[in-house]
């Protein structure tokens, strides 16, 4: 198995990455890695790596990098040396089988819809973030992708997330619930009302509609939105996590008391979960935060070569793919 | 001042309510309260209460109570001798000032809808909600009154957070920010992107789209968006604040420390900053969490003093209704 990893895109690149990577080969045998990044920054720190390393490790130039500014598709059409599009396209071509990046979330999506392309059946790929709750990981699909969704999308998003929480979570009737603003099936806007009866009538295990309260009781293994409410929840949840760690931190402190607080809340370190997987693409794309520790890098990994050895691509292909020629049936 | 108080609607009710009239009474001189409630439940309890006191309340008897499963608009209409619409009633007939209640909410709305009306330029009232954040409140709008909101409401939002900001928040140039999921004027759905156009050209202090991991940081005074997202967004953080606070407890208990997670996280506590108020109807309607302490009831009713003292209802009445006269130029 090869996974190509970025080693240009977090904000401690490629130091980051490079230090996630090497645990990785370190805990797994079976397992090669493309670095896709730029050699004059990453080989000064793989000289310092044993030969039984590096003989695992194949290096793929890539001197650009695209900024987050940058509009994402524009960028991957202007940058063909960039570490996202040469990764991207290393997966394509049959070099690599996943591909990792911590740089612009924008611009992996984009190259990846362009280079890969979407499965058959799936009209919108979708980022899964898995979300930690009292009860362990939620995975929440769409998490930014795509905004201004149609009923049938949020279906769909279901039914990635779905094969996703089997194949990767070891959940094998994931429940499956809606984003909304009440429990009865007629509440929250025209999106959740229509979807909630798609929900209902699918042969998924469908367990309504969730409330925000609900979200960190861990009621469900697959919550279902579209991507504007996913995005603003995801990244209003990083945030609270860590400004109520400062500001605890700083009381603890003043009162002498000394407590891990990452350890306490390790169940809610987004770092555990590794990356957020592109859903939907021919392809494992595994989209990682900026700020990612090499800890997430190395989850990211671990998440990356479970999705190739469930052989997740192949089971999204069978049943969207089969359900859209179910849907072309007169 | 007569401020009208429900005292069917909180989870604890009328103990929570009491409690909570109890105190405002006490702190405050200028301030009459009627009691709506059943004097079955209420004169137990106010047999207790010193004669100062009972001089400045007058109980309007209300047997009759609408659950929270209830249809709200069809409970408002069926139930007449409901604490909600007797208070609601008791300031379209010019006896209150304002109302104050912990029941349903969507009842609370309904029942304000139907017997205070929308004020002349209102298209879609407003539910308002103090979101607590690092450097004080921030009023998020709607918080869940209305769903599928078109580009022009959410620009009245703004107006009439605003208003709120500058006459109960004591900021004279609230900054207003429109909830989205990037910086960029062009980023997020089809409803955001029209609606930073029409915050960009409006006589509004807006600086600009925030985006979910910013809103904590209390990067604005007026945050304006979708009832469908701010709900989901509001309930979720009122479940993290709880869940933290749960966790942690554990662990400190567990080592020993004793530390007052309450008094922490003061800064986090909704029941500090009262009630939601629904911006945008003839009349001053605050609505209280159904688990109000009687904190959150006391501070309610300041809100509500504030309220009427400020003429809120009148400084939007002169601004929305002027808005609409100008928009109706030909």
């Amino acid at each position: 198995m090869k996974i190509a990893l970025d080693v240009n895109g977090s904000d401690e690149a490629p130091a980051s990455e490079l230090a996630g990577a090497r645990r990785a080969l370190e805990e797994r045998d079976a397992l090669d890695l493309i670095l896709v990044g730029d050699p004059a920054s990453v080989e000064p720190i793989l000289s310092e790596w044993p030969d039984s390393l590096l003989d695992r490790v194949e290096l793929e130039p890539a001197t650009d990098r695209i900024h987050p500014g940058e509009s994402p598709a524009s960028a991957v059409r202007k940058r063909p040396d960039s570490s996202i599009v040469r990764g991207i396209r290393l997966q394509k071509e049959g070099r690599a089988d996943a591909f990792i990046s911590a740089g612009s979330t924008g611009a992996v999506m984009a190259a990846s819809l362009i280079f890969l392309r979407p499965l058959p059946g799936v009209a919108r790929p979708a980022i899964g973030t898995v979300l930690p709750t009292a009860k362990g990981p939620t995975l929440m699909l769409d998490a930014g992708a795509n905004v201004d969704c149609k009923p049938m999308h949020l279906l769909q998003f279901a039914r990635l997330g779905a094969i996703y929480a089997q194949d990767l979570m070891g959940v094998p009737e994931p429940r499956v619930a809606l984003l909304n603003i009440g429990e009865e099936p007629e509440k929250g806007d025209e999106l959740s009302v229509e979807a909630h009866m798609l929900l209902r009538e699918s042969n998924l295990n469908f367990v309504g509609n969730l409330e925000g309260r609900d979200v960190i009781q861990g009621a469900c293994d697959v919550l279902v939105c579209d991507g504007f409410v996913g995005n603003v929840l995801l990244k209003f949840y990083e945030s609270v996590a860590e400004f109520v760690i400062g500001l605890l931190g700083r009381e603890l402190d003043l009162q002498g008391v000394d407590l891990d607080l990452h350890k306490v809340f390790r169940a809610l370190d987004y770092a555990e979960y590794g990356g957020a997987p592109l859903l939907g693409v021919n392809g494992v794309t595994i989209i990682c935060h900026g700020k990612s520790p090499p800890k997430a890098i190395r989850n990211a990994i671990r998440v990356a070569v479970q999705a190739v050895e469930s052989r997740m691509i192949a089971h999204i292909a069978g049943e969207l793919g089969q359900s859209e020629a179910n849907s072309a049936d007169p």
